[in-house]
């Protein structure tokens, strides 16, 4: 007998079910590879779809798409009746791919050592943190900004994506208008009018591919190298490494259990041109501006030509006592830049994000310039979100996140009581998906975390948001991503944290 | 009989089959409407749902869906048994958004005249011409730019779509690595490698939201305010609007049949500090750089710490003759930045492109800005077109694209010769989406440009794509998304045109 009798099994594909890529792909990588390696040979017959199925653990469908990959590129032929055996010649071209990815691989072009990256940002950039994406193969308590994703309503919205795509046309395929597509413009017009007191209609409403490309946009425009601009110590980490990368001078604003210290900052920083601020919550530490602080804010603003950046990231997220109308709701002489987003309350990895302008000749500098950064928002995602709000299931999704968040805030509250009250001091923060706790003495804060790591919690210290003095270290918790019992687990095992370092 | 009772008919809601919203939208914009301005009074029944369809003509689903809607927000009740009517009252919340609507409808927060626009950028933007997005009912000849949406394959995709929208999971939702999703860089690299002859591997492809993102991640990181960039004259207009807007000052560089004139721009500007070049392509005349030129562009990038911006925009569209493998395949010192983007080959509306950094120092920083601009490249666009790419799909489609655009470049040619070969000079293209032309003997371009608008002819004149003197006046002629009925129809309208201004 041939070649095409050896026996074989697949002791050699590794079905990782943890892993970020799917099953089908690892399976049809296992094998690809062992067919260009030569563990498995030319016309070696493979074993039934339901043995692989059986072998590796996975399903038999799983093993037929990764099947039907491989018989498509080529490497596996399909014999009707007799089986699939490993192709007699494997295409030439991808033997040539495999080969220059070996020869490439990690082959990098030698570099003129003079060689250096010379243009403006490159000095800024060095003093500055750029966002780290947490890409993590699970979600760990206390991560902040994690949604609860167990929750999500993945089954309506992959209906109306499904119904976005059976329905698109050639005009959603070609350049849309760089300020978004109107009909979301609309509806974002009218959820923010109802809910926050934005004044404000479509036509002033600019979509952005995220909160960060709002903030480059508000830097590009309001800020002239040099200038100098209130932010909130601690304060959105994110927000301060955009703005100084375009030239601004950062002030730290302290913050009270109110939120930016306005008094404070209008004392020192006279001069600023610009503050950015969370007065809904402030980020990261909570706290409310009372309606006369804003009153003075918005007054210092109109009489000192300060622009206001209000980032109003998760304001749907209140759990108790009226939701808190909007700064720019109040604001009478077009000093405040609205900004909202939708990664906060869907999910992160939707990169829409609006911004309201005061007025139109502003809204056509920052359309401009949204245009020149990268001319439009990709649109199958607007269009899908569109619906998502359109046909009331936003809303929906709101009251329920904050029922569920609410739930999980109290549950952690109690636990904290119980297990923390001894090593944090904390308030009920009535808002949000993260609860900022300060540390009643000081501890070794290195090690803590590390103890912490050891356990899989993640806890981020108020030490990366502060950037003046660190005099009121803490560290927050995530709260919103993370059911019941798991914030159980992570407060008693934070407990034994706190009490080997004590 | 009571107010139920009255027949009324829907003459006022207009269905317009070629609006841009959905039929469905229309309907219950309609209806919506009607009530709220009283042509709907609280408790009329509504006709039946399949009367409402042959009244309109429209499906009676879509009638349906309408309804559905409307019940859902509470303007129509449904009462089993005895059909469908107005609310006896329109819940509140609505009422007073439609209030708020009509009150702040363009009204605008009164502006402190002497409040300016004070950023960096807000001088520079008043010089540079900002990407107009097209956005059009229809798509016209002869706009460039505009791919094949009529054989795009939509089911394949929606199916893709799909499948990705099933299987998200939590660590889709959340931030991804900023440098965009890593199956799709691996199958980028290696399309690269195998038809572009690009030196890379997936660690240093970076995915960005569209060519215009990449420009301005170059703009910042390789270009100082005052550095001098060598740019084709004609050439693409948003590169040089990015560039500017950073600060650059650009260098006319005369175009040949063979591209950029690199002897020119070595003689006239051996200071500058970057070059954007489209080599395989020229944008906008054509023209491929060949290779001497390519060799001695790199020997003098090397020489002088000249950065080299390869835009290969369209190069998988090659008709005749071996694809030109890119320009950064030939480089030894790494001082090319090659970028690619799907909206040529695809549809613009996908906002993914991708970048091939030198080497991972350089890799990483371009990765820091590209965080600090936008965080990451929306993700399910990401998912889906990994998958198109993976399982044959691209391939497929540029294989049929390239039958179709050089059947429909053909046409143009024939059509050119017989109808317009007194007026235009051209030469076959081989390549790309559109054709360049040029005017034999001076005519009247504006009123050239208006005669053809008149007959419904989009006719994008040399004259935008230039900024030294426009001294070879011509037009650009798209036929990639046009079927060849339309292109015949179009030569013939374009030479009436002619023969009325000459």
């Amino acid at each position: 007998m041939g070649r095409s009798s050896r026996q074989i099994s697949l002791p050699f594909i590794k079905i990782d079910r943890r892993a970020r890529r799917p099953l089908y792909e690892q399976l049809y990588e296992g094998i690809r590879a062992a067919i260009l390696n030569g563990v498995l040979r030319p016309n070696d017959r493979l074993p039934a779809t339901r043995l692989i199925a059986e072998e590796t653990g996975v399903s038999r469908n799983i093993v037929v798409i990764a099947f039907e990959q491989l018989v498509m590129e080529g490497y596996v032929q399909s014999r009707s009746g007799s089986g699939s055996f490993v192709a007699a010649e494997i295409p030439a071209r991808m033997e040539k791919a495999v080969r220059d990815k070996r020869g490439s691989d990690k082959k990098e072009i030698p570099r003129d050592p003079s060689r250096r990256l010379s243009g403006h940002f490159v000095q800024t950039l060095e003093h500055v943190v750029s966002p780290r994406n947490t890409v993590r193969e699970e979600s760990l308590p206390f991560q902040t900004g994690q949604p609860a994703f167990d929750v999500f309503p993945f089954a309506v919205w992959s209906k109306l994506a499904a119904r976005v795509y059976r329905y698109l046309d050639f005009q959603h395929l070609g350049y849309e208008d760089a300020a978004g597509h109107y009909p979301l413009r609309e509806v974002i017009a009218d959820h923010l009018r109802v809910n926050r007191g934005v004044q404000c209609d479509a036509d002033r409403i600019l979509i952005v591919s995220g909160t960060q490309q709002a903030l480059v946009l508000c830097a590009q425009l309001l800020l002239a190298p040099g200038d100098r601009y209130w932010m909130d110590d601690p304060g959105y980490v994110n927000a301060r490494a955009v703005f100084t990368l375009f030239g601004g001078e950062p002030c730290p604003v302290p913050v009270t259990s109110e939120g930016m210290d306005i008094d404070f900052a209008i004392r020192h920083y006279p001069d600023a041109r610009l503050a950015f601020i969370t007065p809904s919550h402030q980020n990261p530490v909570g706290g409310t501006l009372p309606l006369a602080q804003r009153l003075r804010l918005l007054a210092w603003a109109r009489d000192h030509r300060l622009w206001l950046i209000e980032d109003d990231y998760d304001s749907e997220l209140r759990y108790r006592g009226k939701p808190i109308p909007s700064l720019q709701g109040l604001d009478t002489h077009g000093n405040v830049i609205y900004i909202g987003t939708f990664s906060k309350v869907l999910f992160p990895a939707l990169r829409v994000a609006y911004m309201v302008l005061p007025d139109q000749e502003i809204f056509q500098a920052f359309k401009s310039l949204k245009a020149l950064n990268d001319r439009q928002t990709a649109l199958t995602d607007q269009l899908i979100l569109t619906d998502f709000i359109k046909e009331g299931y936003f809303h929906r999704h709101l009251r329920k996140m904050r029922g569920i968040y609410n739930s999980r805030l109290q549950c952690l509250l109690n636990e904290l009581d119980t297990h923390l009250s001894d090593f944090l001091s904390f308030t009920d923060p009535s808002a949000g998906m993260h609860l900022a706790a300060h540390f009643r003495q000081p501890v070794d804060e290195a090690r803590l975390l590390q103890l912490a790591a050891d356990k899989g919690l993640v806890l981020p210290s108020l030490r990366e948001y502060t950037f003046g003095s660190y005099d009121r270290p803490g560290v927050l918790l995530g709260y919103a991503g993370f059911p019941e019992e798991k914030i159980r687990k992570a407060v008693r095992a934070l407990a034994v944290c706190f009490r080997q370092i004590s």
